[in-house]
């Protein structure tokens, strides 16, 4: 037998979920190409931004998740280009061929056609802009507790978020929660309890992909943490100095965005469609049209389960979606059909906000308050990958939990270098 | 009673010793002066470096070390200038008068006159030199990992310490040691464990504060280790592709800087005597000769303790002096005799050499190999300031010591802005 060559690009939930299933199957060869030597369980990265976990905590190195697997290797590097027809990859190292192709390199955020926003309204999708939104924050309340002018400390404990979905209303959940809690005790000039969190909306609620009575629940719960939520709030212009939005100025220097997402850009054949967020359009068993050994999954992927219906962009359909197309490309090189259309199969979403609530829905429940977010952290602990990370992470939220503190109040610096 | 006004620059272990003491003193009115918002355990720098512990596991905020203190004022920022005879401050926001200073900035590495080094060559003094030096040796594997030719896999996986003080041994020990248990699992086409670690000093012994034959004993051990121990190496030149050691070459991309250190730089009065690596020359009581208000403890001080006998820089040095000089100026605002001259308490010294062994010598004993591991574990874990600090360090020790894992094996880049 013929060992198969599949080529894997990204270790994120699709791409991990994928490689784990051909994992020690004789049939393969796996090569899995990320820019980043980590996994990272990112519906927490918001925890590390507001100090709540260490970037390790929800980082996995990719390497390490194959420790008894001889046929997978991991590759550490970019992708120059990928030429679909005669199934090659080209790497700085040269051409890598291959016989199936799994794209799975995620999203990114889109400013909606205004990159110049980013430098004032970073995202949340990396560890590096986690640690950055985390020193904003930090710094902003140092600043107020140094400032003279009252006004100019109004500005700096104001801090906007842009987009009312799951990253920011648990951002702002999370921003409200430390200033009334844990950094209350750390302050004696300001009171970082009168930090001002502003979430901005632009459609009619927020969490929508929630049912209604959820979406509402949540915004009352936030108003409870102390949030300001603006509804059908459009963004017109982010520069230093604040947020302009509709004829309002706020002024804040720490604004965050957690609006829209785009997927992330590769150059494929131009045959291939693109959806308006820049997704490849796939097949019902996520291959590129045209290409059948070419599969593209996770958020890169745009799938449609029923007419105007897509699968969503969560953790659960980029793990479902990964094990699946893995499955197909063993059929296939065992001679066997390549079975069914992928059928998703629904666990629900949920939210925190804040320290003890949230809300979470499935087929036939729904839930909200403290029950909620039990649940919300049952499933959290238990999807993160490694032992050591699930034990590490449960006990750094007790801690916080039960002393309302921080343990990864850090300011770091982006330049390692000395100061005179 | 008026209250007098005690300003402490640095928040390392001189500085913080002396701030606890002076916490709800009602005499005094504490202002803490630091640039950056933590306090680091500077003496497990080299776990975080080698991605056996979190930043955040060595570090705590400095404020949350005051909370029940309100003559305590932390400040986060950076002094202009000081002019001891009208006892001020200058800082951005304005003069800050003092009626009592103690400085304790601490040291930085020295280059000796080459400071184009530091680019090939990072140091270890903050968290962002650590994580640099992570990313470095990570991605050395990595790379080697890609490499095809067989010379070029060889410099890549060359790491190169120059200084054979604690740090450079801790850091060469503890790089062998991964090279030879973590990351063997994790590479298919290298072997990690071929991994070339050099330790370069120039002196004819390492460890030359230590007792002849414990440094004898370490240079042992970290040979068993597979580190290549050179004395009487001096490093004439140091570039992006090695290391020039008297008339050898050595090619190596990874080149850590562990050998001089030099005083924090600060523009006092032009009377203030410096020794030759930047110290202030204080007296007795640790006061700035001239200046009996003005102390400097700590790494920045240079304090005689008999001729030609220096008080070293260790961190019981620095704790016990900025003990000392707080008892001193509560003693004289109390209108008491200032007291005798500090008297150091010296508690030995310790050098852990890769995951097992260690040296340790005080006044009385003197121990090596796995027993005085045990004891410089036991010490250090102590010696972290709070409980969920320690507790998480143990945990995460022994997680690494039962399984040969590393948790914080992550690479993590100095920009967090998105790229195409």
């Amino acid at each position: 037998m013929q060992t198969k060559t599949v080529v894997i690009v990204g270790g994120g939930f699709a791409g991990l979920s994928a490689a784990k299933v051909l994992a020690n199957k004789p049939e393969v060869e796996v090569i899995l190409i990320d820019q980043r030597n980590h996994h990272l369980f990112q519906p927490l990265l918001y925890q590390v931004a507001t100090a709540g976990l260490n970037p390790s905590d929800i980082a996995v190195p990719i390497r390490g998740q194959f420790p008894k697997a001889p046929n997978v290797e991991v590759h550490l590097g970019r992708i120059e280009n990928i030429n679909l027809r005669e199934k090659y990859l080209q790497i700085p190292e040269g051409k890598l061929s291959f016989d199936y192709l799994i794209l799975a390199c995620g999203a990114q955020h889109s400013y909606f056609g205004n990159p110049q926003w980013e430098d004032f309204a970073p995202g949340l999708k990396s560890v590096e802009q986690a640690t950055e939104i985390r020193r904003r924050i930090l710094t902003a309340f140092e600043e107020a507790e140094n400032e003279i002018s009252e006004e100019r400390q109004k500005e700096l404990l104001t801090f906007v978020i842009v987009g009312g979905g799951p990253t920011g209303v648990e951002l702002a959940g999370a921003i409200a929660d430390i200033s009334r809690t844990v950094l209350v005790k750390d302050f004696n000039r300001i009171n970082p309890a009168s930090a001002h969190v502003i979430l901005l909306e632009a459609g009619p609620r927020i969490l929508a992909s929630f049912d209604e009575k959820l979406s509402a629940q949540a915004k009352s719960d936030l108003e409870t943490l102390g949030v300001d939520v603006r509804l059908g709030a459009r963004v017109m212009k982010i520069d230093g100095s604040g947020v302009q939005v509709g004829n309002d100025w706020i002024a804040a220097k720490a604004v965050f965005w957690a609006a829209g997402v785009k997927a992330a850009k590769m150059h494929l054949d131009p045959t291939v469609e693109l959806d308006r967020a820049g997704r490849i359009k796939v097949k019902g068993d996520f291959s590129v049209p045209g290409f059948p050994s070419a599969f593209v999954v996770g958020d890169m992927a745009s799938f449609e389960m029923s007419a105007g219906k897509f699968l969503p962009g969560l953790a659960p359909a980029a793990i479902q979606g990964g094990k699946y197309v893995a499955q197909v490309i063993l059929n296939e090189i065992r001679g066997r059909a390549r079975g069914n259309s992928f059928q998703y199969l629904d666990k629900g979403q949920m939210a925190t906000i804040g320290k003890k609530k949230a809300i979470a829905q499935a087929k036939f429940f729904k839930m909200t308050g403290f029950l909620a977010w039990v649940a919300w952290l049952y499933v959290h602990i238990l999807y993160l990958i490694s032992f050591k990370n699930k034990f590490s992470v449960f006990l750094q939220w007790s801690w916080s939990y039960l002393f309302s503190k921080r343990g990864a109040r850090l300011i770091t610096e982006r330049d390692w270098k000395l100061k005179d």
